[in-house]
């Protein structure tokens, strides 16, 4: 049967699945249920009644988990409501209206971040629309091009950060190595004020049997002289509940405070009572890696059929390559050059949903139009497997084209 | 037994009193206790899972309850996460670094806020923190001078917006009427992109036996030929559990697609597992109503407290008065010229703290040094007797020195 001929007929399925986003499965949202019943105190263990205002930092009890979840003294991190790409627009926000402690507004000059790519969409979004000029710097297999990456730093003063998705990256699922991670904390940036967005999205997100681990930034900066260069994000939103967990930020004494300060203005405080009810849920770092177990075991399956029918409908076809990842969300399926866009919308007609070819680029533009980010979490196992083989046809069609 | 033995007396108590805050007390934030099981399903009506990502504009039952509270279609309210104070941060930096619909980015130019005053800190910090110049407006006994507000947005074009606190405001108790509600409304402004901030945080909160109402802004905007002027922020702060309630923005079907839009780009949706316990616990304006006339018992008699003890040490006092709030959490005790600072420094060294003199103007310069907000709410009915009695005990031996 051709391939036109099988895209057909499975278009007559009339199947309609989303592959788009990085959502977790229902069944990932049930291992966490336990925190509706989580609450057995209004009170924080220092006495505190978490139902009132205030605390802007964070419970201690709270900062005390990130602290050793993310390997950070507590004093070096805030926990906030639940969103840590809410804590990272609003770190840019703060820099570019106040700038970060010690220097100006960067709104009051061009400022510039660098992009590894492909990458998260949601962080080129906040850049494109606070008005922040990017560029591409390409993805190797241990991190972003860092040649490059030194040579733009020293030459250009705009450049007053950079993205950076150190494990598991969204959507290469690229580990950052540690001389990587060396040099992004020793490399001579022409601005004094340049800021790493270390966004540890999937820091405890294994696929595979290994847990690979990245090294400390924080420490890394120190070490280097350059101490408040990192501010490392993270969240339980692919932990517990992607809707309602909690966030934090993880940074120098000087970050803290200067986040600390202009969070305050903003709010009299983050829900409290949902860091109760996390810290009750989550409790240390053996627990995590438990819970993050049972989403590896529902993960796993959906990641291998991808990549089975991958292997199967693609495995012989010049040009057409992806991902294996270890850990995070996303399979990047990779097209030859002016492929991918053709193929989202081959599969759209046969009723799957990806995320726009592009998106994983700033300005949503992939300068050879190849990169197609997979997210095989949300959907069914049965789903999954149907989608990945429409995919298939769709690219092996849209190559035909 | 002269004011200074009497002063010496109370501060051999050795009390440690806080009154510098509007923070509800345990026994009001013990109303709402049953948020704790309030948790049925994980669905919203229309079947979404809450516990996933998503649902920027905030679930429609919660949408629909605040529509219902604030008297605004549903379509034209925004339900977010817990602090309505970082949703007016947020309008001003969209506002700052984008611009409202249609106009360009306010940062581009210096900007301008009117400051009724005495007003709420919080709202004068932000446009200080964020480089707003703000400028004084007195507040007359239904709402700030019309004459003089007129007047300035007439003329200054870097006039783009009005920090306004319609009913029982902080800390004055002032609710404004429908002439000067009508006014704001229809004034001729410079700036075609001005926005009254308009912080309903009281709504609800009566301490009299009359529920005062103050004229729809939304619909005065609306009539007037200005629907874009207003946006209207609310929460259940001061109704449930401060620290952990929800959100609202209510505003013009523009300025709700443009709050979405930048909302959007900072976070993939609010906490609405804590929307859903908020629908279950305060259902409609009959069960809110209840709720917050639990509230006013415990309240009533707190300020009941302070307002005797105010008469009885200072009604004969010349020069010095205080307001008769008929709702919201504050009284303005208002001393002769330049007695506001000391008067807090001597209720410090007798161990009372109050919110300090000027903290309720703009920069913290109350220009004549009378005013001192006093918040009743927290401490208990037997601590306010005793800090009433202080303050006026201090503020008699502050104008004695």
């Amino acid at each position: 049967m051709s391939v036109a001929a099988q895209y057909q007929a499975f278009q007559q399925l009339g199947l309609k699945l989303d592959m788009s986003r990085g959502k977790p499965a229902p069944e990932q949202l049930d291992l966490s249920n336990a925190l509706t019943g989580a609450l057995t105190s209004y009170l924080a263990a220092d006495g505190t009644d978490c139902r009132n205002y205030g605390g802007g930092v964070g419970l201690p009890e709270a900062r005390a988990l990130f602290g050793q979840l993310l390997d950070v003294p507590a004093a070096q991190v805030v926990v906030d409501s639940s969103s840590s790409l809410a804590l990272m627009h609003d770190v840019i926000v703060y820099a570019l209206l106040n700038g970060v402690p010690g220097h100006a507004p960067w709104v009051q000059n061009p400022v510039t971040f660098l992009c590894p790519v492909p990458g998260y969409d949601r962080h080129f979004s906040i850049c494109e629309v606070r008005g922040i000029k990017m560029i591409n710097v390409p993805m190797n297999a241990e991190g972003p091009d860092m040649d490059l990456v030194e040579k733009l730093v020293a030459e250009d003063a705009s450049i007053k950060g950079m993205w950076i998705v150190p494990k598991y990256s969204n959507p290469g699922g690229v580990v950052y190595s540690e001389r990587v991670v060396q040099r992004l904390a020793a490399m001579k940036t022409a601005a004094p004020d340049f800021r790493l967005m270390w966004d540890d999205a999937y820091r405890f997100h294994h696929l595979g049997e290994r847990k690979l681990a990245v090294a400390n930034i924080l420490d890394a900066c120190v070490q280097a002289g350059n101490p408040d260069r990192a501010i490392v994000f993270a969240s339980s939103s692919k932990v517990s509940w992607a809707g309602s967990g909690v966030a934090a930020l993880a940074a120098s004494p000087a970050n803290i405070a200067w986040w600390t300060k202009h969070a305050g203005f903003r709010s009299i405080g983050p829900d409290k009572i949902n860091q109760l009810r996390h810290v009750a849920l989550l409790k240390d770092v053996a627990t995590v890696e438990a819970l993050m177990e049972q989403h590896r075991q529902l993960l796993k399956p959906k990641f291998d059929a991808v990549l089975a029918q991958f292997q199967h409908y693609l495995g012989e076809v010049p040009g057409v390559s992806w991902t294996l990842p270890e850990g995070g969300y996303f399979i990047d399926l990779i097209t030859p050059d002016g492929a991918a866009k053709r193929t989202v919308a081959l599969a759209k007609e046969a009723g799957i949903t990806l995320t726009p070819a592009g998106a994983a680029f700033p300005y949503g533009v992939d300068p050879r139009d190849r990169h197609l980010r997979i997210a095989p979490s949300f959907p069914s196992l049965q789903e999954i497997n149907q989608a990945a083989q429409g995919i298939a046809l769709s690219l092996r069609l849209a190559l035909e084209g």
